[in-house]
């Protein structure tokens, strides 16, 4: 058992909970963002494609938090996860509630959640918790794909035009201060690391690095150096300041008429 | 050969693309209105099943834009369909363009198109361009389940509470003037119905009717008595006040940025 296992009072049950929830919250989280560009984008083809990617996340989310209710044995519902939780209980990665921005940032976003996400899922379907083994290897394959999507267009991008090239290599520069946060554990990654059910995220980073150096070099773009990491939201629910906006619109129907229903 | 047609300057081709292009047209009205539920759903499961049937909606008319595209010869892309015509340049049904409502209005709107468009494409699935008989063939299994689940809805609203059963009964009231256009046919249309390219929709009407008023019966709902139908849309572009709000979100990015792509 781990040190930060030790001090909690969590239990096992409740770690697994939070855990599959955590899980969760990344997909909702980046694929409410996603789909913010709905009827913004400049063509029918990414119209659908970013549609599409954000649909496939919001269902990843949906059998996280459905599975988290079945653990937790209380009877919450999915619902009951994404829309009567507060912001400080979203364990979310701060990445993927970074704006959308230009379609750079758009794409760089997803490049480094996806390129996260294929070894993350690919960990996760190796769990010895089998519901957690499945929903990984289900959703493996939509995972893999958003990483085929945004490195085709990081390539595009910065091997493309002067301006296009300088843009997204701000977003890189950008957005790099949350890539530190996809190689942390939380406390029921710890509690749970031991019995072989949560991933040791951090044994996930060199081989993004190298997903990431790869895809950059092809691309002509640089990896930055500095590699301080802004932390807080999948530790302790310390989110940055554009979370909130995203919790209200997302919630508003459930908090303004509570248990409302079709 | 139809009165109409003799006295129409458009060639067959012409007439062919522009046929594509309406059948694609209700579909991209639909689908943009479908997509405004975006995150406004009470349940994540209604939010995933809106966001999907605005999909496979938008998705249909791009197949129709396309081949549209390929029939008129002069290289126009999907997108020239979608973002560069006028609103007098769609031909829609009315129907496609009202307001999403509250849910019944919603769901109303879905139902009465479903089940025009699951009897269109089982015809457009027999028409002697084979193109349009696989986009028919293809776009059917999709209008089958937005039928079966609009119907459902229907049932419940109708057969649910006495506030559900009065506001669902207002909303087929208030959307019944819209139906009649779904029977009539346009110039196009009069043009190609003697190769049997088009479907004659007029044929139609005896089959809906059946299956409103078997649905409106198992939601113990009235069929309103007063058939004066409101055209326009289909036959002459004109529209009503509602569409030139959807035109403007859908084409913003079009025609601020004239050729933008990513």
């Amino acid at each position: 058992m781990t040190e930060t296992a030790k001090n909690t009072d969590l239990t096992k049950k409740q770690a697994l909970v939070q855990y599959a929830a955590q899980i969760g919250d990344n997909g909702l989280i980046i694929g409410h963002r996603m789909s913010e560009w709905c009827f913004k984008a400049p063509s029918i083809e990414m119209e659908m494609a970013l549609m599409n990617s954000a649909l496939d996340l919001i269902g990843q989310a949906r059998e996280l938090y459905t599975y988290a209710g079945v653990a937790g044995g209380e009877g919450k519902t999915e619902d009951d996860f994404a829309y009567l939780r507060d912001e400080e209980d979203f364990r979310n990665l701060l990445l993927a509630e970074m704006p959308n921005g230009d379609w750079g940032d758009t794409i760089v976003r997803l490049f480094f959640m996806s390129a996260y996400n294929k070894l993350f899922y690919t960990a996760l379907a190796k769990s010895t918790d089998k519901e957690l083994a499945a929903i990984g290897e289900k959703s493996l394959k939509e995972v893999t794909y958003h990483l085929r999507f945004s490195s085709e267009w990081l390539i595009r991008l910065g091997d493309g035009t002067e301006e296009s090239h300088n843009r997204v290599q701000k977003s890189i520069d950008n957005l790099w201060a949350f890539t530190g946060e996809l190689f942390t554990m939380n406390e029921v990654e710890n509690i749970l690391l031991d019995d072989g059910i949560s991933v040791d995220v951090t044994s996930l980073r060199p081989a993004w690095d190298k997903i990431v150096s790869d895809v950059l070099t092809q691309a002509t773009l640089v990896k930055p150096q500095n590699d301080w990491a802004q932390l807080g939201g999948k530790s302790e629910g310390r989110h940055t300041e554009y979370m909130g906006y995203i919790i209200a619109e997302m919630q508003y129907m459930q908090r303004r008429y509570p248990g409302c229903e079709w």
